[in-house]
């Protein structure tokens, strides 16, 4: 609990009305209860915020004089917002740390002190789950699995057996950890599916988006390191090692056993080919497909093939010019070959099969 | 419930057998009840509904006389039966209108008249449920979600806190509703969370596909336009602001806090950058990437990145064409500089890095 | 049940210890159980399997000569697990063949003998489910639903009623089968959604990875064949027809009512247009796209729009080679004109709208 007092001074704001009102929560002006802090960036959340039971508002707008509620002026709402959240605060709801009647956990798991276990919650055989944990609604929780302390697993998330999951992560609902890798063998009498036997190991202070997929690993394990920060819908297949620091945004893959450095950023629907060595302090733009098995340290990449962005602009900015100039480039071939350029056929879709 | 009559002069169809039969329902030929029309569009349907107790079929095909049972020739089955889903009927198996015993509802959840909630569903504190809504199995209504009146929600369905969902909508299994926008701030000492307080508001007779997300909004709400149509495994970003009438095919993405306007169309695999703005009646291709800021009403983009498509196609015709010629570009070029072209290695996998 | 020395014979491995031990299953070195054959790729896990409960060690690696369990040396650890998996041991934990009794399973459904359903899983009207087939926790089976012998569903997946699931399958978690395809016809006074009347039919050893859809045809069936092989995150849409022995790498689409032959195989991130027709023994590169509507028998293609590799591979290259000589190509262009190339201003962002 901190008083408006503090935390106005904690993001450089600048208080009217009462600085001794004490704050105990954080929420939108639309569902905030009493002792919250909530928030206005535009004039119907400060109306709002009038009218619910917020017990104090931070906004970056001008505040008429009769406000009925503290205010806490900033210049940078979500700057200061994500101090307050990281620093003292959390959002609502807040997980309530109980059991509720119809979780189902094995006898021979053990559970935290302060851990809350939502409805229909299954936790399999010889589950290590840490304190403050908060693990949703429908969601499984396979045997043998351990998870840290702080770790929220929202609804319908599955974790399957022997997974390994870090302190102060959070997972979102439909995410699916340690599922079984994509390995088969092909033989003329069949195909032969190649057992996956490793587990995933996720780390500290991870976010995984909803609907991602962690895979385990096959013999050896998959690994995401601490702070990543996956987004939605996201594939970490087998036997892929991530570093610290790493973002992936939306609908981007990791192809097996590739690896990945420290504070590698991966734009949205972008891949990485399988076997793939990334270096530390990597980008790469959205929707590249990184497919050299080898990239340097601090390489910034974009494109199908992915490549150095400089030249890959160039190129596709060139291509464009290229065409403008379509008949120019037509009459100096002419010139060379004496021919009229007769199999000039526009087939963009595909030629050759 | 109508009469085969009734049903056959709404779509102008030809009637064999006793126009007085009554329908009750719509069902394949395969898991048809009495009272219900079925359809056949091949041989072998026609024989399973001949078998089956549908009461009334639907056909594109000529049927011999002796056919049991009353038969509505059209010439478009797929229109005719488009026809009588939205006017008269719905598909089979209706949700039964009933609370499953097993359903978990909180206290303070409202649930209207005539709603059915499946087994194991959840439903949070003052959720507010409407007349008429089909709420499936196993699925996660979080507090204060409010749901408008004849919406279906399928089985395994996540819905988190505060989201605001309309009328006569579906959302389609492993959905995820208003799980948290992927958003972080970098310092020095670490990377903080930005906490994600907006919520998910989706329109009127939308329709969200299987394991697609829809993320919350940071401040701001995240908006998606009534008769917004998204197929399965789609990506809304957190704060972006959908308008009507679109439609976004399979896999694609719209990155954050960009607006789409209205009668919009997105191809499979296409994505949309963070902070775009695309126009009214915009057409994005398949596996198009839409980078450019701003997107004027009416453009046809495809492309990585997106351009106009009448200039995408070109520029990929011309480079087919010149990859044909490049012996001869490579003489001229040569004339140019001299040089033999030492450099012109094939290096497809990409350089500069 | 078979002992190391009928193990060892399997696959050509070489014995050191007791070769009559007996092994009743197949573990990772940190979860397995008296009986399990376990395997060591590196140090940590020889030592792990030492002090594990685990019956026998099978390796690539030398062993020391004290070493206290029986060891089978083979020199492709992977196939040889392989083929042990696939002859006569499955991974663990194996599913327990019981009835939770939480599961809720409608009176008039089938269960096959030695089948397992989970907690909270929730079995449809008329289900027919074979004998050995597990089900997991939280899983949803439709009304009417078909299961083959031998298949294995993992928790949290959602099987829309009317689906036909073949034998020996896997489905992981999340998964969505039969869902409503995206079909839509827009009128002036509005947009109407077709009735999705078919349903999905999966085949014999068929794998579907995590949050993966496939879904339920219009008026005929989507189809996925023998053998098939989904990564996760796959979308198969309304109306395809798949052959045998196709794989699909992850985030990979295919677009509805096209027809995939045999041994297709799809990298990831990959798509197909709707209404394409593949043949057999096809290769599509990962991110490419194909939109042609014929594609030929032993076909590989790569690109956006796909088409013959080594066209796409030099027409690649030849880009990056003109645009590293785009001050002798403008030079030429300039000698034609007459002008100075004055447009030639660079913009990859997309020109055109």
């Amino acid at each position: 609990m901190i008083t408006v007092q503090e935390a106005a001074k904690l993001v450089s704001g600048e208080i009217s009305g009462e600085a001794g009102v004490k704050i105990t929560g954080l929420a939108s002006p639309y569902h905030s209860g009493p002792g919250c802090l909530t928030f206005a960036v535009v004039p119907e959340q400060l109306e709002a915020a009038k009218n619910g039971p917020a017990s104090c508002v931070m906004t970056n707008m001008d505040v008429s004089a009769g406000y009925p509620k503290p205010v806490i002026k900033v210049r940078d709402i979500k700057l200061s917002l994500t101090v307050i959240y990281n620093t003292f605060l959390k959002i609502m709801p807040q997980p309530k740390g109980e059991i509720h009647p119809r979780a189902i956990i094995s006898g021979t798991a053990k559970i935290g002190a302060n851990s809350g276990i939502g409805a229909n919650a299954v936790i399999g055989e010889r589950a290590d789950i840490g304190k403050d944990v908060s693990i949703g609604n429908n969601t499984v929780i396979g045997d043998d699995v351990r998870i840290g302390e702080g770790t929220r697993i929202y609804d319908n998330v599955t974790v399957y057996y022997g997974s390994v999951i870090g302190r102060n992560t959070i997972i979102h609902s439909g995410a699916v950890i340690g599922a079984d890798g994509f390995g088969f063998i092909t033989r003329p009498d069949g195909i032969y599916k190649v057992p996956q036997m490793g587990v995933a190991v996720i780390g500290d202070n991870v976010e995984i988006g909803a609907n991602s997929c962690v895979d385990r690993g096959t013999f050896d394990n998959t690994v995401v390191g601490d702070n990543v920060k996956l987004d939605n819908l996201v594939q970490i297949a087998h036997n892929v090692k991530m570093g610290k620091n790493v973002f992936v945004a939306a609908q981007s893959g990791i192809a097996g056993s590739s690896t990945v450095g420290d504070n590698v950023m991966m734009g949205g629907q972008s891949g990485v080919s399988d076997h793939v060595k990334i270096g530390n302090n990597v980008q790469i733009g959205a929707k590249s497909a990184v497919i050299k098995h080898n990239v340097k340290d601090g390489s910034v990449l974009w494109g199908y093939p992915a490549r150095d962005v400089k030249l890959f602009l160039k190129e596709t900015a060139f291509l464009i010019l290229l065409a403008k100039k379509k008949r120019e480039i037509m009459k100096l071939i002419k010139g060379v070959t004496g021919s009229d350029g007769g199999d000039e056929k526009d087939d963009a879709s595909g030629g050759g099969s």
